[in-house]
């Protein structure tokens, strides 16, 4: 037994350490019951790795992201062992960790039902109190297929090796260097349970598992493609703790309240109607006012700003997005091509950025119209994965309130620092106020033009959102194939944090473009461009606003801002003439006139988040008057008809929330 | 020789004759030189056409549309003449007689030279002068082969008989039930001087051409097909009379100043990129202005008119337009489709009312909600082919201001009533003035729903359309597949007609769709359903207003409603601070600071067209007071600077022109 040196990695903190041949990171880690795993050279590692002579070994704590995924990920082994005690003819797909949870796919006759889950979720706390043991080996296709021989998909992706895509876009690594199986070995006998084709890593053991819980089950396509089998996916979640499980469950319940799809439907406010194809939205009357309130206070808050409008096709000529370079950079986001004119390719536009070019190219420009700011709501269309296509937040067709601010060199700074400033306040205005930035940077793999114009662009865009004062955190290989980005990340009110405003900055397509203007010398130069959208996409921005109010729009944004609703038939034509006085006013009131009773005309405006119930009875007429209602149940009595009024536009002019 | 009966029709008034066998056309109509031809049966013919017992036999007059395109025709023929007589190797391709003149497509080497039109006039003057015979002669297949084996292109017609399709969408008659060849005969030998497979008739004589100009050439695909041969198309005018003739080219000349495109392009407003595509245009700031007004404005009336404003997408599954019908009726007009999701065919949406529909039907309805008027600013795509597109009066992507309106069978007469009395008052707003009213009805091959339902759709419309007091024209087979329309038609400041607002009544899309309300007796009923849209397409409408004012929007429409020019340096300041309050108050309003001469900057802003010139010198300045210059060339001296904002914010607020 000959010594070996390693040194231990926790945080920040570095200790060196001489331990004999065979030593696991396990041991090293002896007693940290929250470490779950290790990394050396990179790679993560069971616990029960043997280091080696002049290895780093760091931990991985269960709370960190690999170490969510490697809990959440041994979870779904628990899981599809319990599926496979108890339907015994179950056939494995695949069961990757996903966002605050894990789900896997199975080849069963029969959908589960809530019983079904609920057995299951009975059975894998049993297996996690057995504490059965992860334990990996290294196998060869041969071997794996041969103790596979009754998994017909694993024998799939034993074939196929490297990663499998799924239906929600995301790879499983299944290969990589070698072939791996990993037995789920009782604690006491050491013998075999259940095993499966994995890359791991997993938890020492099932006993380490500290919180789980099964949500819900859904029909899958094996591998994404409506050509393969229909699988069984059940999704559950797992947690470092107990509390954090009922956090998250608290939460769940919450948004779910606000889900923008289930609000649309309930506030009347748009649909995606199935006929015409997921991810493509229309706006209903109610849903269309505060969308174009939205629109035209972005409008004139632009105007303002100096931003000249302009109008585009949303389709062209594939001509166009060779020369921009889309088609070599960005076919895969784009709609399938339409041949006109017997042997043209036409295509739906997923950025307006080219067209914005022709029209700063329709003519010669002169320094003296710089910064020229071209700003459009541009409908684009991208071709997203039906699986995460997700309501109005991720569609397939969309409209930017797109702006292309075309400048010199020297103005460029000074540019993008107001137009981040601006960003910001506008999104203030609208009511969100907890931001940071993210510094996007180029994608190795993905990108047009020099190193230099690279770095000097993203060197401009650090120091500008280093201004702001914000927090700024850096996204590696997040930027477009155009240019670096700032985008500015928004929490909401349950503490979701959003992309928003992108501000990009592009040395690259004035290039393909050959876009030039007359400079004070008479010489031609290059100007720069700068891409920005504040909403990102109405109506992403739409949705987030929606959840982010819970569907009670500050009055403003409120589809009705008031609806009468009179105690009596007696009071029914004095609301009307309020109603009639308050639209003079350009105030959005309805009268409620059915033959409902007064307190169901009350839940029906709370139950649509009406900012502002008007309610008038005998005394009210008398004396002139009527009462208010808000959506929180309190009332405010005998407020004179001017007034009522005045405090309604009061309250949409300060765009405050009442 | 035994007697022939004859009825002869000159417009209303009818004669009997009895003639000997043999008399011809010509001799029923001698010495009445405006008679060209005859109409027997419905047919047209020559007046050498022979009369038989028993027929009816009508004049036609040279002025008449029937006389117009037998003289263009005729001329057609003369100028092919004249061109095989100066160019003996070109090849004739066809020609037909088009809007207020013809063509023939000829294959020759080279392009004709505008010297080589000159010597074609000549030629044809000389031809005419001749006064040769056009005379029809039967033929069989093989006779017209055989005559006509030098020109390949006659050949391929014979070949295919009926009909050869045109670039420009136009079918050209070419057999017919019988072959002929009409020859061109020496006045005084008979000999042949020329001839060509026709289906005439033609007029008497070369002779009987009083006025004729060629206007230009252009190049042309033979039967409007990338695939075949480029011809050389030479364009020519004919007319009864010198003094028509003039006319013509006068209205010309003035529509050519007007030509939308070229203000477009000088004005700033817009441009259509090559790049992007024929028919799919980019609008300018200054063009983006205009547009957004012209919709600001719609919109109001529209908001005061009680419609609700929704939003839909431009692309939608196939399956649509199969409910819809319009992938049966409408699919020539549409792009092709997109594949998604592994074999879903998506389309580009030629109309917005199948989307509209999908809104009406996203929830119940109650007969209380109704009349329910849905409005889109909705872009729409349509596949208009190459030859026909034309500015942006005939586009393939136009935004339409559309609406539909569902509503019960009782409320129809009064909704179609209110909705033709709007449609005219806002065309009013936008400055037209003079309109006729168009009723179309049933294209018996392209219609869906029942004879009785397309009845009474048509008599409701008719009674709607004869209350507005216009004058009514009816337009048979013109409507679209669902249903009746009243179109209204609009003369514009140089007397064309353009056709605008349209108001289609539609009792099968709610059937189609299965749409329905809850009646006041809780039954289920089906809305009737009024599609509308008033200006037709915005960037159509645009165009028209444009070519209207000849780029000299009034000043509530104009991209700049005043500029300001400082007769000195001095000045400057003085109307920036002008400029600044002017747009406090909603003005657009620009000051000319550049280095130019004031009459150079007095040019300038009259090639722009802005309304208002606001001219500051010392005198001005002393008296706190501006002077206007108007683009008639007309000065106003001495108007103190509240009063001048408040004259031009007059003129705006009240639409006139200045």
């Amino acid at each position: 037994m000959s010594d070996v040196r390693v040194i231990i990695q926790r945080d920040s903190e570095r200790e060196e350490r001489v331990v004999t041949t065979g030593t696991t990171a396990a041991e090293l880690f002896a007693g940290e019951r929250t470490i779950v795993a290790a990394r050396v050279a990179g790679e993560l590692k069971d616990l029960a790795y043997e280091v080696k002579d002049g290895e780093t070994v760091e931990s991985v704590e269960i709370s960190s992201e690999d170490g969510l995924n490697i809990l959440r990920h041994s979870t779904a082994h628990v899981m599809a062992q319990a599926v496979q005690e108890l339907f015994p003819e179950a056939k494995l797909g695949i069961g990757p960790p996903v966002k605050d949870g894990f789900y896997y796919d199975f080849d069963v006759e029969k959908p589960f039902t809530p019983e079904d889950l609920k057995a299951i979720e009975k059975k894998m706390q049993e297996i996690q109190k057995r504490g059965q043991r992860f334990s990996r080996r290294v196998v060869t296709d041969e071997a794996a297929r041969e103790e596979l021989a009754s998994e017909p998909y694993k024998l799939e992706l034993i074939g196929i090796k490297g990663s499998a895509s799924t239906d929600d876009g995301a790879d499983v690594e299944v290969g990589g260097g070698e072939l791996t199986i990993y037995d789920n070995l009782d604690a006491k006998t050491g013998d075999l349970c259940w095993k499966d084709l994995c890359r791991g890593p997993h938890l020492p053991t099932t006993r380490n598992i500290p919180a789980f819980k099964l949500m819900r089950n859904a029909a899958a396509y094996w591998r994404g493609s409506e050509k393969n089998p229909m699988l069984q996916r059940i999704y559950g979640t797992a947690w470092p703790s107990k509390d954090e499980l009922k956090a998250h469950l608290e939460f769940l319940a919450e948004a779910e309240k606000r889900d923008h799809r289930k609000l649309g439907s309930e506030l009347d406010l748009f649909s995606i109607p199935e006929q015409i194809g997921s991810g493509l939205a229309v706006f209903h009357p109610k849903g269309g006012v505060v969308r174009r309130v939205m629109e035209d206070y972005s409008r004139r808050r632009h105007e303002e700003e100096g931003y000249e409008f302009v109008y585009t096709p949303h389709a062209t000529k594939g001509k166009l997005f060779e020369t921009s370079g889309h088609l070599d950079w960005y076919a895969d986001g784009m709609y399938p091509p339409m041949q006109l004119d017997e042997g043209v390719d036409y295509y739906l536009k997923p950025m307006n950025c080219p067209m914005h070019n022709l029209i700063f190219d329709a003519r010669g420009r002169s320094y003296r119209e710089l910064p020229l700011r071209l700003f459009e709501f541009g409908t684009v269309y991208r071709y997203e994965k039906s699986g995460v296509v997700h309501g109005l937040t991720r569609a397939r067709g969309f409209t930017q309130d797109d702006a292309h601010i075309y400048c010199t060199k020297e103005q460029m700074a000074e540019e993008l620092d107001k137009t981040l400033t601006f960003v910001l306040g506008l999104l203030r205005d609208y009511g969100l106020t907890d931001f940071y930035l993210e510094l996007s940077t180029k994608d190795p793999e993905k990108f047009v033009g020099s190193d230099e114009i690279w770095e000097e662009a993203t060197e401009t865009l650090r120091q500008v959102a280093e201004k702001q004062g914000l927090p700024l955190v850096p996204d590696p290989g997040g930027a477009a194939f155009y240019g670096p980005k700032i985008s500015v990340q928004t929490k909401d009110a349950i503490g979701r944090t959003w992309q928003m405003s992108t501000v990009q900055l592009d040395f690259n397509l004035p290039e393909r473009f050959d876009l030039e203007y007359t400079g004070p010398d008479g010489t031609k130069q290059r100007p720069v461009m700068i891409h920005r959208a504040l909403f990102g996409s109405i109506e992403r921005f739409f949705a987030v606003l929606l959840e982010h109010y819970a569907g009670a729009f500050p009055a403003w944004l409120a589809p009705v801002q008031a609806v009468g609703i009179p105690i009596g038939d007696a009071h029914v034509d004095y609301l009307h003439k309020f109603a009639a006085d308050a639209k003079k006013k350009g105030l959005r009131v309805e009268v409620d006139s059915s033959s409902d009773r007064m307190q169901k005309k009350i839940r029906n405006a709370q139950k649509q988040k009406v900012p502002f119930m008007v309610i008038a009875g005998d005394e009210d007429m008398a004396n002139g008057a009527v009462s208010f209602r808000y959506r929180d149940g309190s009332q405010e009595n005998g407020i004179p008809l001017d007034e009522a009024i005045a405090k309604i536009a009061k309250t949409v002019e300060e765009r405050v929330q009442v």
